[in-house]
C-alpha cells in the first residue's frame, strides 16, 4: 500500500493559498452587486448626501435664534416658508426666522439645525414658538456627513453585503468592476458510485458528494459544475481532469484521495501538465485523506470520497481557498455560536478534530451538545447545526467548557 | 399632521405572520436543491446505506474469531478472497476466515465487522496474523445504520443546507417538492428621490433603498422585482402598487411611510381592495415608521425611506415574515456572536434600540465596539459587522457587559 506523504496541519494548508492568484474582473451592474467583491477601491464621487438634510419633521433654523428657550420661555420665530421633501430651497433664511421642514428635505441657506416639531407649537400660520435650544447642525445630515467627494469608501476585495450594494448605486455607480466568480468542477470517482437515478444493487451507493458539494459551493456563492460520475479508470479520470481544468477555475475529485489499490488521485494528477501535488494527508478527523495541488494557477483537491469527511474538508480547508481567488481581503467575521458543552469529548492529540454538535437553548444558555453516530454516517451531519473544533494540542474537552461552534 | 396608530412591539408585529399563509410548491430537480425549502416530508425508500459497508482498509471478518488477540498472541486466519471498492462479494465467509477489504467496500456474508489494517500483518498471499480484537460492527456501518427503510429523514419544512441535498440525492430523488421562492417587489417612493443614474442636484438623493433592500432580498434567498421610482402622488403609487401586487408575493413601498405632509402609503393601502393595515408604528429604533398590510394573502410594507431605518427593519422584522411564507418550519439557529462591550449604551425605555457594532478582537476576546455617527448614515451601516438588540425593559448598557451581536 501507498503512504500519505507531505501530511500538513490545517494552519500549513491555508498559508498555501498563496501559491494561487486571485480571478480576472468584470464589469457588472450595481443591481447585481450583492456577494460579489470588489476589484478596484470605490470613491465617492462628489458629497453624500451632497446637502444639508433635516433628519426630523420640526423647523430649519439658526442654532443661535434658540439658545436660552424653554417651556417657561419660549423662542418666538417667523415662519418664512414651508420647505416639502425634494424641495430646492430658493431663499436664504433670516434671523429670527424658521422654515417648517420634513426629514429629508433640505436646509436652506442661512440655517444650521433642525428643531423637533415636537419641541415647538404653531401660534399661528406665520410664527412658532420654541421650547428647546438646538446646537449648530443637531438634527441634520451636513452635506459631506456620511463621505466626503473623493474619499475612498470601500477599498477592493470588500464582498458586497446589501448596505454596500446600495451605498454604491447612491455614489452613482451603475456599473462596477468586480472579480469574476469562481467555477468549480466536480468529479466523482470510484467503482461503487451510481447516478442517483439508477438502480441500486448491493455494494453500490449513490452519488451524494456531486450534490452535497454543489450545495456547499451555492452557500460559498460560485458555481458548480458537474462532470458526472468517473470510474476508477486512471484514463478516464485524466481525460475528465483535463476537461474541467480547461472549463473551470478550481476542481475537486471526489474519492481516489486515499491511499488504497484503487485510490489513482496521486497518479492522474502526475500526469498532467504543469501540476505539482502540494500535500497529501491532512491532520484533521474527519478528512485526513486529502491532495491539493496546483495546476497552471488552479487548484485541484482530491477529496474524501467518505460524504462526512468531503463536507468537513470543504468547510474548513476548500473555502479560505475559495475566498482567496474570489479576491476577498477583508475577511468576514468568521461567524461561531458560543455555548456550553454538555458532555465530555476526547481527541487524540496531534490531530484537529471536528466535532458535529447540535445547539439547543436551555433555561436561556445555548447548549452545544455533540451528535452521536460513526463518523461515517451522513445522519450526523443532517442532524448537525454546526462543527466544535478542537485543537491538536488538546487531548479532550471537559464538559460545561465554553467553545465556539462554526455554523453549518 | 397625522398620527401614528396601532404602534406595536417587536413581539407582536411578529406574531402577525399567522395572519399569511405559505407560498404553493413547485418541483424542482436535486441539484438546485440548495436554499429551497422542503413542502414535503422527505422519506427513505430503502436503507442507506443498504449494505454492510467497512469504513476502514483492512480485513473483514466475525468478530469473534479476534477475541483474545493481541500483539504477543495474534489470532491466525486464512484470507479467503480480496474485495475491492463496488464489488458484490459473491461467496459467504467461512468460519476462521477474512477476506481483505477497502474503505466503503462491501462486506461479504458471514463477516460483521472489520479490523484495521494498521493492526494486522500479512503473513503471506493467503493469511494474515490480527493483533488485536474488534466487537461485532465495529469500523463498519450496516445496511440500515444511516437511514431505514421508510423512516422519515427530513421533514416539510426543512430548509435545505448543502448536507441535506446530498442526503436527498443519496435517497434516490432525482426531483423534488418545494415551496416556491417569494419574490418581493420594491417600490421606491418620494420626490427626492432621483435614479442613480440622473445627475444629482441639490435637495436630491439617489435611490440607495432599491438597491439595498435587493441585495437584502436576494441574502435572504428571494427573488427582488423593482417597480423603480414614484413621485408622491398617490395615483402613481397605487397603480404601482397593483402591478407589484399582481405580480410578487410581497411588496415593499419605500418612504411615505411616517406622518408627513407627503406620506401617502396609508392613504394608498386604504383605496386598494381586500387590504387591511395591520399595524403603523413598531416601537423600535430606528424603523419606527413602519406600516404593515394584509393584501390578499400578501404582506405589504411601508418602510421608512431613511436608508438605515430601512435596512434595520427589513433584518428584522421583514426577514420573519419571508422565511414564513417560505414555509420554513425549524428555525436555523439565529447567528449571533458574543462578545465585551467596550462603551456605555443609553437607551429609551419602552423602545427596542438597534446599535450598529463592530466586532473587534483584541487579546483573544471578541470586543462589541459601537459605531459613531447619528443614525441616518449609511455609513454607520457600512462600517457595521452587526447590531446589537437593547430591549424595551432596559434604560441602557454598561460597559464590559456580554452581549450578542446580530450579523449583517
Amino acid at each position: 500500500m501507498n503512504q500519505f506523504f507531505k501530511v500538513k496541519t490545517l494552519e500549513e494548508v491555508l498559508e498555501l493559498r498563496r501559491e494561487f492568484f486571485a480571478l480576472e474582473s468584470e464589469t457588472i451592474h450595481v443591481k447585481d452587486a450583492y456577494s460579489r467583491v470588489l476589484f478596484r477601491d470605490v470613491a465617492a464621487l462628489s458629497d453624500l448626501p451632497g446637502f444639508r438634510r433635516a433628519t426630523m419633521d420640526g423647523y430649519a433654523l439658526a442654532a443661535d435664534a434658540t439658545f436660552g428657550a424653554s417651556e417657561s420661555s419660549p423662542a418666538w420665530l417667523n415662519v418664512q416658508a414651508t420647505i416639502l421633501m425634494g424641495d430646492v430651497p430658493d431663499f436664504v433664511l433670516e434671523p429670527g426666522m424658521a422654515a417648517k421642514i420634513s426629514t429629508g428635505g433640505m436646509l436652506p441657506e442661512g440655517a444650521d439645525s433642525v428643531v423637533m416639531v415636537e419641541h415647538t407649537e404653531a401660534v399661528d400660520e406665520t410664527s412658532v414658538e420654541i421650547y428647546k435650544s438646538v446646537a449648530p447642525l443637531q438634527n441634520v445630515i451636513d452635506a459631506s456627513e456620511d463621505f466626503a467627494q473623493n474619499q475612498v469608501v470601500l477599498p477592493r476585495g470588500r464582498f458586497i453585503r446589501p448596505q454596500e450594494q446600495g451605498l454604491i448605486a447612491g455614489l452613482g455607480f451603475e456599473t462596477l468592476e468586480v472579480y469574476q466568480i469562481p467555477k468549480v468542477g466536480i468529479i466523482s470517482t470510484g467503482d461503487e458510485i451510481i447516478a442517483i437515478n439508477e438502480p441500486p444493487g448491493p455494494g453500490k451507493i449513490r452519488d451524494i458528494n456531486s450534490y452535497s458539494l454543489a450545495g456547499f459551493i451555492r452557500e460559498a456563492h460560485a458555481i458548480p459544475v458537474s462532470y458526472g460520475i468517473i470510474k476508477d479508470d486512471p484514463a478516464a479520470m485524466k481525460t475528465a481532469l483535463e476537461k474541467a481544468l480547461e472549463e473551470t477555475d478550481m476542481v475537486l475529485i471526489s474519492g481516489g484521495s486515499s491511499v488504497g489499490a484503487k485510490d489513482y488521485t496521486l497518479d492522474v494528477l502526475s500526469k498532467i501538465v504543469d501540476t505539482q501535488v502540494l500535500f497529501h494527508g491532512i491532520s484533521v478527523s474527519p478528512g485526513k485523506p486529502t491532495i491539493l495541488a496546483k495546476s497552471g494557477n488552479k487548484p485541484v483537491w482530491g477529496l474524501p470520497g467518505q460524504v462526512v469527511s468531503a463536507m468537513v474538508v470543504f468547510k474548513i480547508a476548500v473555502v479560505p481557498f475559495l475566498d482567496h481567488i474570489k479576491g476577498l481581503k477583508k475577511q468576514r467575521p468568521r461567524i461561531q455560536v458560543r455555548g456550553r458543552l454538555t458532555r465530555n469529548l476526547s481527541s487524540a492529540q496531534g490531530r484537529r478534530d471536528f466535532v458535529r454538535v447540535l445547539l439547543e437553548e436551555k433555561d436561556g444558555q445555548q447548549q452545544v451538545v455533540p451528535v452521536l453516530g460513526k463518523s461515517g454516517l451522513i445522519r450526523t451531519m443532517i442532524f448537525a447545526d454546526g462543527l466544535l473544533e478542537i485543537g491538536e494540542d488538546v487531548e479532550g474537552l471537559e464538559k460545561d467548557t465554553l467553545v465556539d461552534v462554526i455554523l453549518l
